[in-house]
């Protein structure tokens, strides 16, 4: 059975969740979102290409990367609140806003399910609600699915 | 005349407002928020002193501190997602709470007033309307009143 990313995003909330199951153990979801390597292959649309400049996961850590197409680049960076195999907590922003400061809050939870099965949940949290609408239309839907469809590929072989 | 500390949670929103006027520049303040001799004069009640663990301010650093009070000790952590005269944004999280994992975000913006006066504006998101109403309940007025009580004594003083 394929897996299906659910995303939802009650309106006039501040906030998004995402809940999605992969058919692999806690350790290699956890290895893919956290080795930086294994980040870029499946992190983001599909159609665009991801550079990292940073990606120093731990808590207290930073991260920046680069996501190109047609010679357009988008810009991402945070910092790790936190990272354990349970638990991922860091903020997002996307530098190419016209205004600074626009900053998410992402909390990822990595849960066992039974037959070596996991189940991530991301929690979202957004300074308005325009913020969060913002990024919706921004394309995020497709993003989080196509990246979430790669790293599918990427468990499947075992990575 | 003196300043007021206003504090605003509107019902059934995950988000705290608070606005706050100080009679010094916005160097000074933002000395004051930066240097952790400073800090640890004025961030918190009056009642609770206060230990620095770690305090690395800058875009991608962390800090750590204790408020102790009769052998009780309350810490709280978080990471610096940006650190600039104009802005501070960074993750906030109790550590003594039972779940680990609520963290919020705090977006501090310093604006320069006429007559060597300052602005300060914080906005708070957090996880859910239950941890806001949580982190209220907690005695935070207190805590955010005294503490810009203290940093107006110490910004008299010409720090």
């Amino acid at each position: 059975m394929k897996n299906k990313t659910i995303i939802t995003a009650e309106p006039g909330k501040q906030e998004v969740f995402i809940t999605r199951e992969f058919n692999a153990p806690r350790e290699l979801v956890f290895k893919a979102y956290t080795d930086p390597k294994l980040v870029a292959q499946w992190l983001g649309p599909k159609d665009l290409v991801m550079t990292i400049d940073k990606y120093d996961i731990r808590s207290g850590g930073s991260y920046r990367y680069i996501h190109s197409k047609d010679g357009e680049q988008y810009v991402f960076r945070g910092v790790f609140h936190e990272i354990s195999i349970d638990r991922m907590i860091q903020t997002f922003e996307y530098e190419g806003l016209p205004e600074k400061g626009h900053v998410s809050l992402d909390n990822l939870r990595l849960e066992e399910l039974p037959g070596n099965r996991t189940k991530l949940t991301i929690h979202s949290i957004f300074q308005s609600v325009a913020d969060r609408d913002g990024m919706i239309q921004s394309g995020m839907e497709r993003g989080v699915n196509e990246g979430h469809e790669r790293l599918d590929a990427l468990l499947e072989q075992g990575i």
